[in-house]
């Protein structure tokens, strides 16, 4: 799919707009990393930034002509849509709470739209998303970019064949340690927003990294999650969301009738974690363990033999990591190209969508995983204010 | 305290006796080994097993007197107490339901007992048996074993001396895949009573190994489990006892006021993991990672600053980890050494304990720590039978 | 340098050709990733192959004008220079013996050359080219890609300030297994060139990947190699190049007339290995260790405390590490990343030249460089066919 | 064969004598916990140390009967070989310069002897004590305890086995750091004698340390090492033996014609090793990597397949790594308990020598495996001295 040799098209590059992602924020540029890697996409317009002084001369260092440089996104939907050479498709990479409104206004617009996650700050928005998006029946992806690792794809392949035998257990666990302090009372922008639910919604780390957890439990497994029981806390006095949470999943029947069960911890507060993405999943039959920060790893123990250390690219690799390797093994892909491989694979899509034929085995994260993720975060509320009560995610 | 150089006494060894532990039986085996690495003991009497020839054949292959071989240990507190060189002390390493008996009968025998966890089968005797160890005056020992590690010993004393600070979050974790599946049906012995409940009592996974993990847990961080939130499985058809388990921990107020969280999450059905005991403390200025099959090694990240690996014996090792090293760094110690600490620490206390003073400072994990892990189980189960609400201890 | 946010200037993207690098190709992919990562380039020509329908498909799929598809590099070289809008760098990406005669070329004709390695396939090219990059007063850069690495970068800065004391052992391995064997028989098109004395030179393994090993080596230390010892096989029966080296280096003396040793083994053979390079240092005040394949991890040990595992853009990465580190620590960067870093410091440099001035500080490896492996290579060859004496590297 | 039911025989254990071991020594607590823990050993009489009353004050700490604490190793041969309850077996864990003096005495007095490693400290004196050793028709054991560790034996039928083919590369490293500074000159008693010549021989840590990995890596490929190239070096100023060696190897050929090359690092003087013995063994058909830091683990990989994780004790160890495994996978096994492996082995031996028979599959190391290590430790010398050249081990 990203083999390396197909990795640039001889077609023209898609057209390529950014709302968000000016100067000193972190997620923009990674997304226009991922966009160029393989060569797919070309960026032409933007909206990059509220502080329109900030917004010009971030535009600017990219490149970009200052007339396609816009105050907001209402007018850049308006004028790129207008435009014969106008945008595509549309990155955004705003704070949570501004999902919702320029996703809407670039979808009704024609456009296609990449977007960060989680899909919006509210339930309520994830929900009237989705009837936006269809409607507009324009592409929609969300760019949970840990389900773009290679040894992930591995992973739910194997699950999927079912080298695992039936699932009965998920942990996965995602500490980092960079909110141990307050930084969010000293300046630091990321923290700022993230620690602020008028930005961020009701979540905190279950919003900014857990969704990121649960989506690739549910990616890797394809399990559906019932219910969950959860215990959040603000561990940094003054913090208004949460900082910590411990959750226990339950999940719906698989197709035997096997019920799994699983927790999830995802923390900012634990000192001595960077990015500490963890999945471990098991079933009758063996047992998988994958950390994001040595990516191209994959454990593998069938059960009675040996443990055995599959390799990106490496002889144990299936076809489905093979799909979304560029380079050969022992020459480590990262995290860039983890989130590349969601572009490359937008940028098919909507190369197919020209032809009217939108590809059906599409591994991109939908809207309709974001409205589930948002459950997930609003179901883990819940849950924690009933004192951790076990809450359907059905129920909210 | 174990430093090589004095890990024998010129006094003679301490007359031990052994009640379980005959042939086929494993844990047996490793007292046993435990107690003769540093010399302070002589093993000279024992009720090796209920069947009778099992006893007889496992006595003369020890070198036992066969008028000290007993048929059981009634007979054998009695015999032994009567004797002039009758035995001192006592190993009991029964399946559980076997202990709280075996003990009284020992302790008001006048004999000191080293007992394998779980303390008792139910808390109801393991209550009682706080009573019996008290009016006794003998000492009491319950081997957990892990609390014997150089690395957890150094752990525990850098918590206390504040290095991390208040600690706020406790995740603790043991997957074993021993039992992923029906081995009890098939004449595994081990497999057969621990997953019978008159053997084993109310607890499969959570009596066997949950009590390592929690007792390892609160041993490290000094820190009070106030309330537990259990969803118990038995994923093996058929099998009458939990084979995993997901619990969310909720701590009692520290010094400071403040309130940790932890989890604690066991299984025996997790292919890939062999003896996975993991303990990762995190407080307000630093974390500390810990696995018990790599357990000369411990991570300490100072918050702020790069994860150090410190080493038993190396030159991050304080006294508490050199107290009880005996060899150099870079010569891994394992699961024998951390038992045989145990041991030697017991026999010191043996020794003062004939001079009538029993020392002020034992690490040694007591009866009455046995009570509260036996608190520990009913409480899951408890816990558990409410779909997971939350249970305090002290309910129990 | 390659900080996220100024990874794309508002310069227009320099202008680059390719020699090389068709389908089937490994290396020539590699290069238009790290040319496209961060944005620097636009690949507008290239010769591709020299086979010519190979050379217009591979073009036709990259979306290169097929005027500027040539067939071979002389007619490259001669009409882009001709061009106003002609390429301003090429990219050699040929089997070795290709790279003299194409570098010469372009140089001659006053482009800038990027180069991959080794610089050429004989001792006698390398030094000829010297003489033509000077003339040319054009940038030229060999793809050492390893030292890229931001914690390769770290090391040298850490080595450079004396955090190390005087060094005085280097160990470099690079094993790998993929011609444990004789694969280039069966139309391995990777195996067939590098094992080919016609194509490669005389060096097998030691042109291969040796050559990374020593240039990382020298890079990160600074120091000189005086003289080799080395003992080259081929493993595979048939094979006529080397595929595995065992080599004991003698350096020139430090500053404070320190004479460091060392060692380095190569092996394609080696089964169990993927792309294994390893490189450690010690001096008098401290130990560094880094592996390829888990490239943003770098250990240190400061002599007498405990082992620190510094990490890309943690707490204890310095600003050299930081200056070519696009996203923060936890979030793995890997080969391209470092291969990327190359060419964004090369854009920094061909644009400070159109000013008239080479960056004094770059860390680029140079055709120096270059000529300093192949005496390496020729040093080795020597020596093993002298049954491994020592043989200084100024001897050849 | 010390599987945990029989590890201690019904029969009297074996009176044990020990030479050296006196306070404040290493190995000698060492010997005496290996000799313990599978319970086949008494000791009861000793020639502690060359000091006086450090001799008695140790003989009086381990229990010794006051008679039988030496003056000196001559007194003592004589004496218990008068006793009728006479020491069958002595350890003799003195500097190396007393090895020869004491093994004659003991052998010679009918006495076995289970000695340190090196043999000797010089070659002359191996030489005459294999004379010594077969003519006195008593066991002789050399202590080269790594070969005791379970995963080296499964390591070593493995390759006998031809899993891994026909070898073609041993790769051995001992790195350490514990001599970075001149610690010989500030008291340290271990540091003194193993850095001067009276005591040790000719050999620093090639002496101290190589000859383990040499012996290991005899041991587990069963290949002859024909010729060594080595470049010694003393890099603390003063040193006056070797704290670095830099060694390559040729092995005689294989039954199949195979001739193997291989290379050995070892150091005392390199920042952040503690003891770090590593061996990696490769062939055509598979790979082997073992590192005596974690010895419970053996990375074994197939040509063409995943990369295996096999744990002692666990699904992928086979009998001769179960035959010297005491307790199951995941419960860490450490240094000694592989050296009391070799006490137990012995014990075997000296029972089956009672009867009249030595058991024909000893894996424990001879006097003839001493000498071939004193060969190698001279010829390293040898070679050392004569600039690496090549050097035979038949030719000192």
């Amino acid at each position: 799919m990203v083999s390396a040799s197909a990795s640039v098209s001889a077609a023209a590059p898609i057209r390529l707009g950014m709302v968000g992602g000016g100067q000193g924020a972190f997620i923009g540029a990674v997304h226009r990393m991922a966009a160029r890697l393989d060569g797919h996409y070309a960026l032409v317009a933007g909206a990059l930034s509220s502080d329109s002084e900030r917004a010009k001369v971030s535009a600017a260092e990219l490149g970009l002509d200052p007339e396609r440089s816009y105050r907001d996104f209402e007018e850049m939907a308006r004028q790129e849509a207008a435009r014969e050479d106008g945008i595509e498709a549309v990155s955004i990479v705003t704070p949570n709470h501004m999902h919702y409104p320029a996703a809407k206004a670039f979808l009704e617009a024609g456009i296609h739209v990449i977007c960060d996650k989680p899909l919006t700050s509210s339930l309520e928005d994830a929900k009237a998303l989705v009837q936006v998006a269809k409607k507009s029946g324009r592409l929609f992806v969300l760019t949970h970019n840990y389900s773009g690792y290679p040894m992930i794809r591995q992973a739910r392949r194997m699950v999927g064949e079912g080298d695992l035998g039936d699932i009965i257990l998920v942990q996965a666990e995602y500490p980092q340690d960079w909110l141990a302090e307050p930084v969010e009372e000293t300046g630091n922008k990321q923290a700022s927003w993230r620690t602020d639910p008028q930005r961020s919604g009701v979540g905190g780390a279950i919003g900014d990294i857990d969704t990121h957890a649960f989506q690739l439990a549910t990616f890797v497994t394809g399990l559906k999650t019932e219910s969950v029981a959860a215990d959040l806390d603000s561990f940094v006095p003054g913090r208004r969301l949460d900082d910590n949470a411990h959750i226990m999943l339950r999940f719906g029947a698989s197709p035997n009738g096997r019920r799994a069960k699983g927790t999830i911890w995802v923390s900012q507060v634990a000192p001595g974690n960077e990015n500490g993405l963890k999945l471990r999943v098991y079933g009758t039959k063996g047992g998988l363990e994958w950390k994001q920060e040595d990516p191209n790893y994959l454990w593998y123990t069938p059960l009675g033999e040996a443990k055995r250390l599959l390799t990106r690219a490496g002889v144990g690799a299936n076809e489905a990591a093979a799909a979304v390797s560029r380079i050969p093994s022992g020459h480590p892909e990262g995290y860039l190209e983890a989130f590349a491989t969601l572009y490359t694979e937008a940028a098919g899509a909507i190369r197919a969508m020209r032809e009217g034929a939108l590809p059906a085995d599409l591994l991109l994260p939908t809207v309709e995983d974001g409205v589930e993720g948002m459950r997930f975060i609003q179901a883990c509320v819940n849950s924690s204010r009933d004192d951790a009560a076990w809450t359907r995610l059905d129920s909210v």
